[in-house]
């Protein structure tokens, strides 16, 4: 623990409440919140402080992270400058750099340092490790160097640039996917479409394509809005985005075939790698498509099921599956779960799960040899055997009981089933092993 | 092998080829093809005859499938329709379906019966089994049941409707995410995007976005263009889709945060199943991240790794890995791999390659046992030992060269390497067995 207090404002929520987990190890911890009920019982479970007003968090602080939506985080840096401690750290981790930027840059005094940062991950993410975060220093100070460091001993992948450069990306990678995707999602709307129905003329790759448009859609609307509005080329992405549409819609409808066959393959030229792209693209719809297969070869099988959410595993025959829904049967318990958010337990996962769950059986085998035996190779040979999960030797005995050229050894052997234990027995016998 | 005649015009390429495969078994196959010479040969290797006629064909054949691309098929059916023997059958295989199916109509006699068909599935397929095909009957005279049971026998999933409400789905399916996917491409070569660059901001979401939008874009652009020209929708679908960008641009330039938060709320809602679409693309993502995690974990070990398309499999110890390149060694040869194209092998595929693909050695083990063991115990104790592919009994003795209470059994054991062979000994001597 470095002596050193870090505050999050915004700390209750998304990443500002991810960053806790991180930050709390190794710094003193506040948050403040807008709300201040939520903000002092997440302060309460991750067992750091919680301040209600920002200015007063900022006062006590060496490094202010502002997490708060992005719409907000202009005006929480205006707020908080002012109170900002001398030689202390102001960070960002808004989704656009050139707006916080400039405003943290205008509104900090001279002695004041602050990094625009990106972290390129959501709220779930659980690991720093290999994670991507942009950083975007207009000036570098003394803070500069200790931020990086920490961040790459965390292991994670720092990239540097300029607030400008790096909007401009995020322009693409976000602006114009998210902005395509939702007028895709807007003109199926207009057009009255029934997504469920046009699943049946499915191709898989159709499939996979209305599931990345959902799911960019389903975003919770504001943020959506906020990273199209927030980012200073927003218009131009969208304004280039529409004239290309518009070109497009003209040059189809007027049956201009040269023209289009011309603008498909400048298109085809710009985007680069595309036999990587058919590789990548086809092994994450084969990826489906075997999982379906497994399921369907399961049916009367005993299956593990992994929700990949909750990470909750569930073990039984599989009844019956459908596109939609697996039907397991554990005695007379019967489950559905959704095939979408279920995913294939390997035969050493599922092997691994009984281990730790199932009640185990332990025995002990007294079994008489002869003295020239090598009792690590019988052990070993047990170990192997499907279903024991541990055995070892207790006692080896000589003496008056047993013959002088003979060996008496005792294994305890511990198997998933009572089974597993009598196929240690007969393993022993079958080598000529007398069980006394 | 039904005494039937089954013209295929269009049999030199693309899915016309691939229908020989499926035919040729049940019928007397003939094609014609506008290249004489690719068409003649395609014939030959396939065992089934050639004509240079289209119309001498029809003159021949009891059922005539028209499978030339999209933009030729009125034209050529207009060609055959006069020269169709009495009481026969056309079929076609477009995309679409209102087209051909009323050029069909207005074309043949009343006496020939025509089934519009959209089998869905690419060149490539191999197995007719489960694959979907869309029948699109305006009516259904004797040839009808005959066509339906024999797909049905096929185990094909069939679609019955119509022409128009096809075409309609399909101008979802294909017209409006091809449109919206080469806009995107068109609108990032506009915004002259380096592509690769953007990678490096990345999430994986992002990546496998782009990866399909290249595999859209990359597909022959004259068979783009047509799906997009030739389904009479194709108008109203991009006037829309261009509304709803326009719209979307509109609402956002102007800063109108309430109408924006109010379209995608009914996008949203119009897309259905959100759970199920986050489920399968965060597995789709998943299952790219794991075999990248795979590989990394692989380093300096022995690794199977198979092409995705050829399915040729090199296994040799990885030396290196990055985002794009596996570098694999065998003894002194070094082979460079392009991660996209690969599959990691799971052990057991690598195992069974190995059992095919080694120097396999053998060796006869005689070994005295007392004769109350079970041969059959030590046989599969044998054959469950790593590395060991088969073992067998070849003798058992009791006779004057060993004790009387004894019994030598011989096995013949073959392993993937001379070391596999040796582990076997050290089993039976192990549990007390005398090698002889």
């Amino acid at each position: 623990m470095i002596e050193m207090k870090v505050g999050i404002i915004g700390g209750s929520d998304g990443l500002g409440k991810t960053l806790i987990y991180f930050l709390r190890d190794d710094f003193d911890v506040i948050i403040s919140a807008r709300d201040h009920k939520k903000g002092r019982k997440i302060a309460n479970e991750l067992g750091i402080e919680y301040i209600e007003s920002n200015t007063q968090l900022a006062e006590m602080c060496d490094v202010v992270i502002v997490s708060v939506p992005i719409h907000f985080t202009p005006d929480v840096i205006r707020e908080v400058a002012p109170f900002m401690r001398k030689e202390s750290l102001m960070v960002d981790v808004t989704s656009v750099k050139e707006i916080p930027s400039q405003t943290m840059k205008e509104s900090l005094p001279d002695d004041i340092e602050y990094l625009p940062t990106h972290p390129i991950f959501g709220p779930r993410t659980t690991e720093l490790d290999n994670q991507v975060i942009v950083l975007t220093p207009d000036k570098k100070g003394k803070w500069f160097n200790k931020v990086y460091n920490y961040l790459d001993n965390k292991n994670m992948r720092i990239i540097e640039t300029t607030a400008k450069k790096h909007d401009y990306m995020m322009s693409i990678v976000q602006v114009l996917t998210h902005f395509s995707f939702i007028s895709t999602a807007s003109a199926m709307e207009k057009l009255k479409v029934d997504i469920g129905e046009t699943e049946d003329f499915e191709s898989p790759i159709y499939n996979l394509m209305i599931d990345m448009i959902a799911r960019i859609v389903a975003q919770n609307p504001y943020l959506t809005y906020y990273i199209q509005s927030m980012n200073n080329n927003g218009p131009q992405i969208r304004n280039t985005f529409a004239e290309a549409v518009n070109e497009l819609r003209d040059v189809i409808n007027n049956g201009n075939e040269d023209k289009f066959v011309d603008l498909a393959i400048k298109a085809t030229k710009n985007m680069g790698d595309i036999s990587g792209a058919l590789g990548r693209s086809d092994k994450a719809i084969n990826s489906l498509n075997h999982e379906h297969s497994l399921l369907n070869q399961s049916i009367g099988k005993e299956i593990g099921l992994k929700h990949i959410y909750s990470r909750k595993i569930h073990v039984g025959i599989l009844e019956r599956v459908d596109k939609n829904t697996a039907i397991l049967k554990n005695g007379n318990k019967t489950k559905k779960l959704v095939v979408a958010n279920i995913e294939v337990l390997s035969d050493s996962e599922l092997y691994d799960w009984k281990v730790k769950n199932l009640n185990k059986k332990t025995e002990s085998i007294s079994c008489v040899f002869p003295i020239r035996v090598d009792k690590h190779v019988i052990l070993d040979t047990i170990i192997n055997l499907d279903n024991i999960i541990d055995a070892k030797i207790t006692d080896v005995y000589q003496g008056p009981q047993i013959k002088k050229e003979d060996v008496s050894l005792t294994f305890e052997v511990t198997g998933l089933y009572k089974d597993s234990i009598e196929n240690a027995k007969s393993l022993l016998t079958g080598f000529g092993g007398i069980i006394r």
